[in-house]
């Protein structure tokens, strides 16, 4: 038992009514209509705790899903991703009804700006006492993109080339601006921080000039987790560079093998230590105590799905409009905007579909990798992949909220905790403590932020 | 009793450890360097609940106050407003924790995204169940311009500029982008919203450009309770037509009165009603049930007090270097930058005083108006002000979190419920409806963000 590796376990969620089971918010037991109200996420958080979930990760977009047929309306009227609120905003509430509950939050680079991303992220670690991560994401909607004035999205490398400096805004304010020990809270001495532990960043780069310093003292994980879930190549570098989590794709485990240890060579490759990035696979499951009670309930989440909604998230995201093409045409996703996760899968590990196939098998609940079963059934299954892949967590989708985890907390936890794959007590400390075991909460010091750790730049000091 | 107007309260605070009151965070009763944990927030709120406050007021800065002696070193040495952690992040945990207590939160216009900031306010307004306003502010320090890519400040006007567009685009997303009804929820049609009643806004001004549509569904206020804190003669202009709160500044009642009937006079110009543009004044009170005991309590705080931290506040906010003028000098308050408030008070309503009695001043608690006495004396004083100067409620700043306000609470919110100026229950219902005591949460239709709750922009519409 000793050997065999524990699995991490993240619900998959967004601050919305119709996130990935497209249609079901039609559904009796589905309480998602209740997003906007915080008593939802203080249960649902304590709910994951009970469960031993490590974090709870939010997803989000910035613009509606408008590619399928030219048109937003299929999005708006089966709430798919909109409405769609703030993600951080429900954070700080759910870190108090909890004690040990991580929360990812995904914030795009494209559009925010990285002082006040910074200050928002180090206000979060305050506040959770150490338990964030984020989700960097670049944001592939077009619709994003009008948003925020500009008439086109910014092309997919261009935009990992502003996340790179973002993020080294973001390290230089995070971990070089204020150094340990700057507080030091001295009632005697009139001193409440000292002034030469301090400092400007004077980041003036191609995009961004930020002077600092940073506004908030260091929160106690300073950086907080870094989760990434690109999987085109520009992706997988920025990842294997910046990533500590990566939410990969993959509908074989072949294919995801393929993209983890891509990740984890170049990661070897920029100095740092290929067993601490931790890879985690989108995953639902439909439990019942037999197989087939848990057909029924299959059957049951069937009549909801609506497979125009599922198709209008496709074609957002990916940025093909299917409906335009032959159905009996071969599908070759060419992109090299979009999503190119998928591209990559098709091209290398999946046979040939037409359009028509492709459009058929859009919409299966849980992003394509969904279980139908027992507890044991199930956790056979969870059992195979993290082997076979080389995964160390799920990122678990639901079908209906609460109830598709609360089967999971329910059923199949305690089988892999019996199998010795799910921990039966939290370890104490900040979510990257948590993660990684170590005594730090900070990064370890071959992670690329850690070179912003000694900044000194006395011309721009006043 | 009937004929005396109510008076309201809100607490004049921020997430940091310094705020208005220098040198008192080492004061042994100060609990400000709890600012980082969910528990001091929600004890807070809770205090303000019971001694029946309408809102916690959430000042912010994105920059440090480095004008006074060329340094911010003072500022970070003291704590004036640095650390400072996001105001918005604390806002739901509180909410979870209250009832009817109201959350006005400052947001500049000059360094976010009016589509980012939108989804933010209606997020906080769901999560809230309608107890939000947003302080409009347009940002005064040079650092914070220098945070955010500027090498310069925007000038004043240009400021006020921006922030009109800057509103602009919010109301349209607010009042315009859902039409009333959108929302259907109808299970047995398939539909969650009527896309023909969901609206882009295709905005495209001379700063912003912003497609839309709204990311989030209607809100219980739509538009947050718009406050509003400036009071240079452009700032005025910007109130009379926007706000519905207005943080007057006003040394003297006649001080005050001018600026609220410049306010009043223009707002009716607007064809707005101008009684329903709310007064506050700042305001704070060291309070005790003998006028020895409160004295006493003040000579203790005085020995904590900084008055080089605030005037480092001071010359940050305004612009001005005392320490490079010369002490005699009659000090001419000229800047068209920075804050005109003082500017427009020392000319108009205040005699001329020198660099020396301006500096000697500087650093009151209170912000210029504070009260050393028993509960009367201090209720004498306050109702004197709101029927001399004809304001409507107080931003009550403490001296030392919460002790200053649990007096307030405990010692003259009693004697002002006696004297019928306080209420004894909350009303029902949103923070519009509590403080305009309307049967509707939504702006009035003279408020010119009515005139966008009609748009229809097919040219744009995918």
């Amino acid at each position: 038992m000793g050997k065999k590796k524990k699995l991490l376990l993240n619900l998959f969620d967004m601050n919305c009514v119709g996130h990935n089971s497209h249609g079901l918010w039609k559904h009796p037991d589905n309480e998602r209509r209740q997003y906007n109200e915080l008593g939802y996420w203080t249960d649902l958080a304590q709910l994951l705790e009970k469960g031993k979930f490590d974090a709870l990760f939010l997803a989000d977009v910035i613009g509606v899903y408008d590619v399928y047929k030219d048109t937003r309306d299929i999005s708006v009227k089966n709430a798919v991703q909109v409405p769609a609120n703030d993600p951080a905003l429900i954070v700080p509430v759910m870190a108090h009804a909890t004690k040990h509950l991580g929360f990812a939050v995904t914030v795009s680079t494209s559009y925010e700006h990285p002082f006040a991303l910074s200050r928002r992220m180090s206000t979060l670690d305050h506040l959770t006492k150490g338990r964030v991560a984020w989700n960097i994401v670049t944001s592939y909607l077009p619709n994003a993109a009008r948003n925020f004035g500009l008439d086109e999205m910014i092309k997919h490398d261009d935009r990992y080339e502003i996340a790179e400096e973002f993020l080294e805004v973001c390290y230089k304010l995070w971990e070089g601006s204020w150094e340990e020990g700057a507080v030091v809270f001295d009632q005697a001495n009139d001193t409440y921080a000292d002034p030469a532990k301090v400092h400007e960043i004077g980041h003036k780069g191609k995009h961004f000039q930020v002077a600092g310093p940073h506004l908030c003292e260091p929160s106690p994980q300073r950086t907080p987790v870094i989760y990434q879930a690109g999987s085109s190549v520009r992706g997988r570098t920025f990842a294997a560079k910046h990533a500590e989590c990566v939410f990969v794709g993959g509908q074989t485990p072949e294919a995801l093998r393929f993209y983890v240890e891509d990740i984890r060579s170049q990661a070897k490759a920029y100095g740092r230590n290929p067993e601490q990035i931790l890879m985690f696979k989108g995953f639902s499951a439909i439990v019942a105590e037999t197989s087939a009670e848990a057909r029924d309930k299959f059957l049951d989440f069937e009549q909801y799905r609506s497979s125009e909604a599922a198709l209008a998230q496709y074609c957002g995201s990916s940025g093909y409009d299917l409906s335009k093409l032959d159905p009996d045409q071969i599908f070759e996703y060419m992109s090299t905007e979009g999503n190119q996760t998928r591209a990559a899968q098709y091209t290398q590990f999946t046979k040939k579909r037409t359009v028509g196939e492709v459009k058929e098998s859009i919409g299966k609940f849980g992003g394509g990798w969904m279980q139908v079963g027992t507890p044991i059934e199930i956790a056979d299954e969870i059992e195979r992949w993290i082997d076979e892949a080389g995964i160390d967590g799920l990122n678990f989708a639901q079908v209906v909220t609460p109830g598709t985890v609360k089967d999971f907390i329910d059923l199949v936890v305690p089988e892999l905790q019996n199998r010795g794959r799910v921990k039966e007590e939290y370890e104490e400390g900040t979510y990257r403590q948590k993660l990684f075991g170590r005594g730090t909460s900070h990064l370890p010091n071959a992670h690329p932020a850690a070179s912003y750790r000694q900044i000194a730049v006395p011309a721009v000091r006043r």
